[in-house]
């Protein structure tokens, strides 16, 4: 069944009640505009038995996008979502409640001023274009685990540096909730599922749109199949980044970091990940992929 | 009876058999040195029967002194300030727990990198001069009161711009101490009382500190015994700024602000707030006071 709340105070007498009765649930934080790649979150969230329902949140942040950016048109599409939560909870057998705030003093009370950053990790890769951004995102994710204390936190690895902020902020804080990433998914084109590829025209969509994808699965090949040591990989990596991040080029960043630190990679360095940023047409588009270092 | 604490794990098993003995404590943070306006914030709390005990902190917190601050000479005087605890603790026929850290780890972790900011109003009076003094200060609050759980926390009105922002903080962040805020002790002579007194000169300390308070003080009078309008008041206070902040003027701040909000005073100002901050030599002194401007 899915049961739906604009307000926080009666969610969050429900979730006392169930709580008292010793249940536990998951919670799936999205913009809305939902994809698989949101329902997958609360699918498998559900397919955990310790998870007895779902809180499934849709809220476009406003803290979280710039001045310039898409907020006033940032695709809402209701009625397409609750169709697709009320038939994901009949599959999996399981509540899912909905929590679409009314207006955004339900999670940002009049006169609310604090806001939470994590320092250096906030101002690289989305961070550098996207001023604030993450400091909206830590803030809005703080008031929604702090107000609905889930005990289980789904997200999308597409997001990695959300996620991984988002864990670093809750280990620094000691908030309770676990934060439990899970795989992007992905269209059959292998382009990363977003909300934002309904910006795309169809032509984008099978064409340009795919060279992000492709062009980090070439280095990864690159790099993982290589016999080079870090220095020549180090060095194949940027020779790469600077015939790919031209003065023209339609790539905002193309980096490699150590999946661990989101630092430089060093001679210690397991797993790297490569992070990708495009502009395709109006459309920004990232994704990312592990890459295997020391096999 | 005071008890000392190094570290914060066996602090915590302590304060958590209390909890589960259904006692309630009080806290007191500090960067040591203490004075009497220390140690009345601790004898207040120890006078309210809701309070079995009082959590004393000493720490001096690197992360709310700027780089050009005295954080590596701030005065230190641990032994003295253990004998006035213990002999506080015998006045009030209650125990005192006192946690001095042996090093910052036991507040912030290796890796730690989450910061918390109350936007807007750490940037004014003493946030204009010491960049991420506020930063620094509400993100070790916070860290403190997550890892103590006090019920009730005493701070000074003497950093009333402090003690504002850390009940915002704990209001916006869901944080469940009460801030309780008390009245700022002074010497004979009027001074506030201030760990950074004993950098001045005993002529300073008689002489030219007291310029601070009397300037302040005569403000007051003369915007409480006017009759003149709030249009009159603030052009008078602009006279009397102007006057003080010269080129060459030895004080960093004069303002007027509304109490409850740290805004400018408006028609709806029932009490403000006058705050100054003066150089007395390389020493640093602020105080502040309060103002009926429609009694």
């Amino acid at each position: 069944m899915i049961q739906q709340f604009s307000h926080i105070a009666p969610l969050q007498n429900y979730l006392a009640e169930k709580i008292n009765e010793g249940q536990e649930f998951s919670f799936v934080p999205t913009m809305g505009n939902l994809h698989e790649g949101h329902l997958s979150l609360a699918r498998e969230s559900l397919k955990d038995s310790r998870n007895s329902f779902c809180v499934f949140s849709i809220f476009v942040n406003p803290k979280q996008f710039g001045p310039k950016e898409d907020f006033h048109n940032y695709p809402s599409t209701i009625e397409e979502d609750i169709v697709k939560l009320s038939s994901l909870s009949k599959e999996m057998k399981k509540d899912i409640l909905l929590f679409y705030p009314d207006n955004q003093q339900e999670i940002f009370p009049e006169g609310f001023a604090t806001s939470i950053t994590v320092d250096g990790l906030s101002k690289i890769l989305c961070g550098k274009q996207r001023k604030n951004h993450f400091k909206g995102v830590t803030t809005v994710v703080y008031r929604l685990l702090i107000l609905l204390k889930p005990h289980r936190t789904y997200m999308g690895l597409k997001d990695f540096q959300q996620q991984f902020l988002i864990k670093k902020m809750v280990k620094d804080l000691l908030l309770s909730s676990e934060i439990i990433s899970l795989p992007t998914i992905r269209e059959k084109s292998n382009l990363a599922m977003s909300s934002r590829n309904n910006y795309l025209t169809p032509q984008e969509r099978e064409g340009e749109a795919l060279c992000l994808y492709n062009t980090m699965l070439r280095v990864k090949h690159a790099l993982e199949n290589s016999s080079l040591s870090l220095k020549e990989k180090i060095s194949l990596f940027n020779d790469e980044k600077e015939k790919t991040l031209g003065p023209h080029s339609k790539w905002q960043y193309l980096e490699l970091l150590d999946s661990e630190t989101l630092k430089n990679i060093t001679s210690k360095t397991k797993t790297a990940q490569i992070f990708g940023a495009y502009l395709c047409g109006k459309t920004r588009l990232i994704d990312n992929m592990t890459i295997y270092l020391n096999p």
